[in-house]
């Protein structure tokens, strides 16, 4: 997989920051400057680190591809809301005008399908007034909306109309496939424009990056329900809260709801396959020595287990498969077991699904989505295109869009972490019997 | 209606209070003092007040029936979650132990099924230790349920055996009606039992009582979610946001969290008759003219359009209705209604039931249910039953359970109340067109 | 005193709501309706009411004394900042533009100095779209002040000078005061100048009113420092928490606060005459008994022992005594006490005065400062003047300023209420060593 | 300096936890695993690390020095409250209970004092029952103090009557060089003593460490009384906020504070010195242009202009030097400066310092105390001695004491972080005229 970093061209003109630092050498990067993938190393052996894999270091640039007087920006957000969309927009905003003095930032509005002629979504400029208290607000003060790739011609048509040299996209796996591709015609087409990723995924699924913006807001919301569940759980006789997260493929969410709240029995993460038989058993025998149960499962888990009869998972606009709703399922399935086994349970479900993601960010995720915002900007502002901005080891970084979304980061049921889930909830190492001690 | 409080008999024992007041004159409160029902008045005409409809004054006697050394109290709570039960409990415990002396007090777990003798429930012995931090905990340590009142004899059976005096019993209609059958089956079998309700119910909708525990708190929390459904509702294109809140006869938390917040567009209540068609109209206008909308929907709103063909509606364990689920029904009928018309809308709907009820009791909650609690243990140890802890006037009130239970309270729709609610989301007076201006 | 009030002239226009309610008959109040002062009697002797102490209704009036077309509005925020200013200042604009169709309002800066020709505050206009969000903020858009009514009469030729024809005054005391002054020159003058205050005193002490706005949120806010006291004081040995709440006569908040959260072992309010050795020798014992105690001071106690040399108190720009640091005082006096008897001690001092009254309002605040700003338009269109808008046995009421200023409203001492914080410290009934049991 | 671990001995007991992970092998961790101490590089030129410099990782070992059935565990926290005290002291708890099998786990009481046998304070036996809640409250169940280390020899006698194994030291600083004094006055006496610290600082400032627990909750409590000053500022004609929050040495919470909120106008920290002239001409400058400042400023700055005089630093039990206040300082000065000058200003002064450190944990902190004591517990068993838990690049690690202690990690005021809050701020670079552009 490749590492290496695309710019759109020489460097050429002088960074207007270097007059506003008080040591400007230290502060800014060269492109030379790498931080190593894997810092881990056993002393034991000769130790060997492998330079090969390494990103290249984000920040500002001594020396930068656009001209500030002359270029023009454009921002996105796209798919689903997100803890700190709006603090990225903001903190882009800020930082184009009053750092490297950009005057032209257009607001392009609901998604990728601003971009679409046939849609004709009026876009907005942006300006420090207008987004100056947009932070304190959830959502995306831009909108968003799903797909819009289908023609991506049509987009860079739109791009090209509007003359925009950078191009910020905010968003998931889908969206960065589709700047991948903005990024590729507008290079085949010869057009001056570089695109920067800012990935979006509160399930903070993205590999290569330590962590995605949201995903801290997430669980620090998210224990409200599981709070709630608890509660719920424990008065009623054989009370069991059930609670849905978010969590397609990953189960960070749910496992770091857990461990913060420690009243969860149940956690079930899509990294861990559900046999309902053996669940079911655990839960009974939960529910008759305890009296209660609280149960935490990521929207993604056991989807397998929901529909067996169509090979073909249905897909929204944005191309992910739309997955059925496994809080409802596993409601219904639990009443009619202990229905048939004559118990009588009292069953709570709740989904906090879109009061988690409408929430405003966390002091932590507003630095970091400010943080964000700005290493975009150096980039962009750099000529650096087809890119992501990442974090590691502490430090942001640039990475090939194609890198990013090549594989998902998940929850390794083998690691420490997850342990420590287990043990905090007393649930089995898994659910297929064989394995289970 | 009846307003006049039964007490079990003479109080012949000096009240432990005596001593603890600085100026105890000024405290005690005899059974003569009352609270006019209705003090307004129309100063024009030569005014004429109705002394016929007065409540007692709730609060100390000076001469109490039971002996604080011999009495027996039970405490239980019946029904879903509402805010502030266990600051009710606490409240009970600590008035009965350190003001009177009091050192039997029986938590009965799980609502009347604690009390049925076939249920084989264990009671659990309440102690200012046990009971010292539950306050800050949502839900109810003792457990609740629904039901249990078919056969009330055994029930009583259960109270002659345990040789309980004072019965607290905390929980709404079904709960109240169960607590006066309780009570004269006690007179009939002779007992020395006075039974003393602390109404709840999270809706606010006892009729004769100003406020009722938990509705505070229940609109405090509400918020959250209409925050959430307005940024959901802004950040996609038609966006639509549906949260469907508590309100089964009564709207009042809806019409509150509506003025509260005054995002939402279409407050929906069972004192205004839903017509679909005239409701969706006006929502395809305001989505037509403005790109998104908030929907906050009563539970008990429209239930007469979920079905019409059984006549006979379905009822739960405590006899209440069970009321078939208006939120999906919207959420369904409204993306149904924008499919015929062609017009793509993003609808999000939001339950957040279970996280509201659940919650811990907001400040001003928790010094209202410390109040209940005191003032029901005045009322117990003086020997009144058959009544409820009422607030009127901003009094503690005695109120005969008959009366409190006779009729609910409803929003007026002809109020200014439900007015401001109308001006603050713009939508029209009634759905009846015949009305609308 | 007088509960009359005074109108400006006759009500000749009709009211622009009357096309706007669904039952205008039962919404429409008449200068007649009346609310009872005092609801409360004694059943046993031959009961009477005192008719001639009752308050005028507030709401909407049929007829209407100003044009909307032609009516010029005022509104000035006045004093300390106290949660909800916004939600009251939005109210009134929103009522008065889409309900009245009032198009001129004017909003003046920095309390009465906005109307003093020799500051030259340029006021600034008012519309729906300026006010739409500012009840999410604390705090006050107009920006407030202390005093300013050193000479009424410059104040008065502004509002001459911009043809103000209500002035709608929020504030405290020394507000009103000037606000009543405003209303005298005016009518000397032949002014058609409405003067219609709405009371903040976030203290609660505001007599012949229930409640007042941010009070709510007040108790809400202090239970946060509460709660570190508490902390705090079981975290060291021997530690003492002591905090200090707003209340300058009147230890409302002081008060509630203790009841709602349980963890105060001393609340010293104004209302209860406060004796350091007493108070010294209980604390003594508790820290002696327990290792920790948690103080609550209103910020009026103990004014006396601050200073006995000077016998004339300073007094701030609006007239208000300049309270000594009854904080301070304490937290060293409290050191030297216990080094002085070789007792360690960690005590932690917390004041979240600007904290609290910085903060949003709380839901039902929201609902009640925007019920206050409707209630007083409804009055100002009336041609009402030289009154309050005040709450009665839960209904909005007229009030001569006159009245609302005779009196503050202090915690009864002989009430429950007060008993219950007794009880809930644990704390003597009072300081006098002769009094206490 | 050394990165090298110290160890007991020879580690002979298998691991009670080999059976119970999924894959023990990829679980377990060798001493030999190691991650590097600088993972950057420059890739322009021939790429060099530093392997000399690394960290051994934390981790459970598969054989372990202690057996879990005869060894006893001591828990002592020192100094200042900080979020995540109760985390910690649960997490320590439950690992060596549930997952070691360890039954002997003292609790003492009140830092190091409760190990001299002088003071006589009874150390508490802690059992998972017993700390099951305590993470939900702020403050350590243990209570803390200052101080404590004049004699070690005393501290060693107790923890050598009681046979404390492994003695577990939460605690700053001070604590840290008291830990590694017990650790050598231990070995000195052949004592089989495991000394592990958890390093607790608010402020963030021990270097080699990324983060320290508290800080994230710390940040997000700050942002309070930023949000206060801000609208206290907004609210008066000159309105200046002023904030003082923790940072003795190192301004990380006051910094990151200003980042989250956007609303500081100067962020004052020790790294950067503090001229009163030139900051009082900035404020000035900003008072006259925009009529209102909020001013953060850390504990730590400005020390040196409190006070000239004395040359000896004043010191606490603890050996820290007692902070002379600032924030009474600045709100005195900036008074004067501006009384000097003829301009009223109005300013408020906002210590939230008791609330902040007082409050529970984040749930980011929750999982990442969690994993602190579990990490220290793994280092504990397998006799790890005189180190600290340290987290490096996302890993746990063993650091040891006299490494951790031997600098403190400041803010880089050339770092791309520092100029961020010069931009958010819009203050000067520094205070040094000469420097100031």
């Amino acid at each position: 997989m490749e590492f290496g970093i695309r710019n759109l061209g020489e460097c050429r003109h002088i960074s207007p920051l270097l007059e506003k630092f008080l040591s400007p050498k230290s502060v800014f990067v060269s492109d030379s400057r790498k931080v190593l993938y894997n810092p881990e190393f056993d002393g034991g052996h000769s130790p060997a680190i492998d330079f090969t894999h390494s990103f290249e270091l984000a920040g500002p640039r001594e020396k930068i591809y656009f001209d500030p007087a002359r270029v023009n920006c454009g921002i996105v957000t796209c798919g689903g809301l997100c803890p700190g969309l709006n603090d990225v927009i903001r903190s882009i905003v800020m930082q184009s005008y009053y750092r490297y003095g950009v005057r032209s930032i257009t607001g392009i509005r609901y998604g990728y399908n601003g971009l679409n002629p046939n849609k004709a979504i009026e876009p907005v400029m942006l300006t420090p007034q207008l987004v100056r208290n947009i932070h304190t607000m959830g959502g995306t003060m831009l909108g968003s909306s799903r797909g819009g790739t289908e023609d991506i011609g049509l987009l860079v048509d739109t791009l090209e109309k509007w003359k925009i040299n950078i191009l910020y996209t905010i968003g998931g796996d889908g969206t960065l496939r589709g700047a991948k591709e903005i990024a590729e015609v507008a290079r085949k087409r010869g057009l001056d424009l570089a695109v920067v990723g800012i990935p979006k995924t509160i399930d903070n699924d993205i590999s290569f990056i330590d962590r995605s913006f949201g995903y801290q807001t997430a669980v620090a919301e998210a224990v409200h329900s599981i709070y709630a569940a608890h509660v719920e759980a424990e008065g009623a006789p054989n009370g069991i809260g059930l609670v849905k997260l978010m969590g397609r493929y990953s189960g960070f969410i749910a496992a770091s709801t857990t461990l913060a709240m420690n009243d969860v029995n149940f956690c079930l993460i899509p990294e861990v396959p559900l046999k309902l038989d053996a669940f079911f058993s655990a839960l009974e025998d939960r529910i008759l020595r305890r009296g209660h149960a609280v149960i935490c499962a990521a929207e993604g888990v056991g989807q397998d287990l929901l529909d067996n009869t169509s090979n073909k998972a249905a897909r929204d606009a944005s191309n992910n498969v739309v997955f059925k709703d496994i809080g409802v399922f596993l409601k219904t399935k639990i009443n009619e077991y202990f229905d048939k086994k004559g118990i009588e349970i009292n069953l709570k479900y709740i989904d906090p699904s879109y009061i988690i993601r409408s929430a405003p960010s966390c002091p932590m995720d507003a630095i970091f989505c400010a943080q964000l915002g700005q290493y975009a900007v150096h980039a962009g502002m750099a000529g650096k295109t087809d890119i992501v901005i990442g974090r590691w080891n502490n430090m942001f970084t640039h990475v090939p869009i194609e890198l990013a979304i090549s594989q998902r980061k998940f929850v390794d049921i083998n690691s420490l972490f997850w342990n420590n889930v287990i043990e905090a909830t007393g649930q089995p190492v898994s659910w297929d019997t064989d394995l289970t001690r």
